[in-house]
This record gives structure tokens, sequence and C-alpha cells, in this order.
């Protein structure tokens, strides 16, 4: 079943209108005929049902019909993760999608790779990958920002689970046995790690929960997936009814 | 500090000669000056440092200095995937290396994406992604085997994570509680799925362990590497001491 983001209202009997990319993928690489269901989600009503209307010149519209779903939210997990080089920034994006993460921020760093990221193509990488996980809403990606003016704002009570390469943090699962029902972040450095100012500045902070990943070096977007993972499966939606 | 897998013997006062993508890493690429050092492993001897040898006429030589860690094998954890799309596929392979996974055997399913994998470059991403992630052994890559024969001939004493999108698997890290001390695979199934006759057919060996990787549909990639994620927590060397 086609899932498609829009930022249009749902509800009984409205008509949307799909974006340029959207209809071409509905009419040419997916050849919906007129009449062809599909569902929609817009990060508030929920899922409906829809169908292709029959086109009127070149214009392309969604008849809405049916709630399917009614709108609800994964756990509140934010990804805090290092501006890393594009092609890894992009799986993670996508990634952090498929895990339920539900804001993605982007920290400079003293060892990032890069100083500025396509924020409208990592939105876009977020909207497909939540189309195709089967979320009801996506990701917010918001723009770069130094890790310091993230830290001095952090709120006291947003959790960071803070993989930690250096060393002498416990196993994450140990750490995370808490974890249920509380906001949390994972916070993912650059492929050089964290500085050892910045590493201190974040194990100073009362809301840091530091962990360990493993005796294995892993790159940015493993941390990233595994960190998600363990926080979903220990404290998040992955543990079942 | 740079690692390199070499097939050769490693000893006090041997020489290794580096294959020719190797030299020219060393010589081109990090401009390693004559005596400087580096790491080599085999996968037998251990971990040894080594110098790079002063240049005679074309030749690359390194002369193996001393052992800085003995040989030391990971959880016996095997990673079997369906034949998925090649890029998915070669990030799964690079991501079972750092996750630590021994083998990764590679499965023809009736709705795999593709009938054949180019095992030499598998086998080259393993290599870099184990040089890199700091283990001391390579994941060995084997060619693509139908799953009805890997079924056939699976061994009783090895568990088989048996990662179930159909739904009333449980959680994961519940299902993994007594996952300590045995030999594991994860098995991981095409982007379609796994067909209704293949999914009875993993359910009934005594082997299979099912679990569910939470409520949102996962790509082959990100599921490979939340299941070892999962394992290496629950049962593997992600625990701690």
């Amino acid at each position: 079943m086609i899932r498609l983001f829009t930022s249009d209202d749902l509800g009984p009997r409205r008509q949307v209108a799909p974006t340029a990319a959207q209809a071409h993928y509905l009419t040419r690489v997916m050849r919906l005929p007129a009449g062809g269901e599909l569902r929609l989600f817009n990060g508030r009503d929920g899922e409906w049902s829809a169908r292709l209307a029959a086109p009127a010149g070149k214009t392309c519209r969604l008849q809405v019909e049916a709630l399917e779903r009614p709108q609800s939210f994964g756990p509140d997990l934010d990804l805090v993760v290092a501006l890393v080089k594009r092609g890894r920034l992009e799986t993670i994006v996508e990634k952090a999608a498929e895990l339920g993460a539900r804001r993605v921020r982007l920290a400079i760093t003293e060892r990032a790779n890069v100083g500025h990221a396509n924020i409208a193509r990592l939105a876009a990488i977020a909207t497909e990958a939540a189309e195709q996980t089967g979320r009801l809403d996506v990701p917010d990606i918001f723009r770069p920002e130094p890790l310091t003016s993230l830290l001095a704002d952090w709120p006291a009570d947003r959790r960071l689970m803070f993989c930690d390469e250096a060393g002498d943090a416990p196993p994450a699962l140990e750490a995370l046995v808490r974890a249920e029902g509380r906001a949390w972040a994972v916070l993912i450095g650059p492929e050089g790690g964290f500085s050892p100012a910045e590493r201190a500045h974040i194990r100073a902070l009362p809301a840091a929960v530091p962990v360990s990943l493993g005796p294995r070096i892993l790159r940015a977007d493993t941390a990233a997936i595994s960190a998600l993972t363990l926080w979903q499966a220990a404290g998040g939606d992955w543990r079942g009814p």
C-alpha cells in the first residue's frame, strides 16, 4: 500500500493536492489508475485512506475517504548527531525515521567533518523513510547548531544517552534500565570522536547518561542505529504491549 | 594507528609483503615514511606492531616487531541474510564486521532481489571494516545458497534469531534473555519479507527463536544492524566484564 505524507489537513470528503513529485510518483512511477487507493498522513490527523481522483487536465487530486488509524506518536526520543559526512548523515536520518526518533538535531563539533547540511534534502529523506516505515509523523530535522549552545540550553528533564567511546561507561542495557516513560535523546559524536573538552562538558550535564556500545570502534551511522535500537528495546516501543 | 589485515604468518622478526593495494594505501594515501609504524593482524596470530621497511626498488616490506594483543575472537555469532540489493547488502556486510559477526551467509529466498553477489567485493568490505573496527579477525563471507538448503542442514546446536515481521513474536530482548554462551545466528529476510512457506519452514526449526523488532517496518540493513546490536547487548560482548 502506497503511503504519502502531506502537509494538508485530512478529514472526510477533503481533497488533497499532491506535490508535483508525489503526482509524478503516483501516476508515472507506480502507475496508479484513477480510483486507485493509497494512504495519507500529515502528523496531526491520523492515517486516512484516499483515492486518486480522475485527472482533470494537468492537475492531480486525492480524494480522502476514511480514517484508518488515529494519530499517535512514538516515545519522546530525539537524536543529536554531529555533522558527519553527507552519505553517513543521510543514512543516519533515514534510520532515525525508521527507528522512531521524533527530532534530529545536528551538532557542530570540534572534529565535525563538515560545517553545513542540506536540510531540505535531509527532510525529504526523513519523509520518505517515515512513509515506508509506517509511522504517522515525520521527524523534524533542525538546522545545525554548535554543540556548546545545544548543551548550554539542554532541558533538565530530557535525559541524554551519551555514547562514550572513551571507555569507562557501563553497558548500554545496564544504563537504560530506567529509561521508560521519560523524554530522552541519543547523542552521537563525529568520526573522530568528541574532543576532551566536549566530552567533559557532556559528562558534567546532570541529564547525561554515559553508555558503552561494546568493545569495537563503530562508525557514526552504526553507533546511531545501535543506540536508537537499544533505547527502543529497553525503554521505548519495542518492549511489546 | 593504521591497522592492516594480512594472510601471512605473523611473528618476531618476520617480514610481510603487503598487497599492491595495501602498498599504495600505505605509501601514497597515508604517506607513511620508511620506519613508520602500523599494526598487522591475520585472524590467527594476534595483533602485531610493524614498521614500513626502507623501500628496496619497487617492493614494499613490513617488518614485524612485537605482539600487541593476543589473538581473540568475539562470540560465536553468524549473520544469515537474504540477497538484498547490492548497496544494502554491502552496508550489511560492513556493519556485520563492526558488530562482531564471525560469518556472513547469503541466502537465496523466494523474494530475494537478486540471484548473485560479488563475494570478492563483499570480502574486501568486510576486511576494511574489520581493520577499522579493531577486531582481530575478519568475518567469512560465504557464497549464496538457497534458504531451503541452509535450513535443511541447520546445526541443532546453533540458535537462530528469526526477525519475524509477521507480528506475534515476543520483543527481542525478552526472547534473548538466555542468549549467553551459545552459538547463534541472526536471520534477516529480503525487502519483501519471507514467503509464507519460508516462514513456516523457519518457525518449524527447533533452533529458531522468533523475535519482534518493534512496531515499524524496517529495511533489511536496519533490521540486520538492530538484531546484531540486541544480540551483542543481551548475550554477547557488549555486556561488559
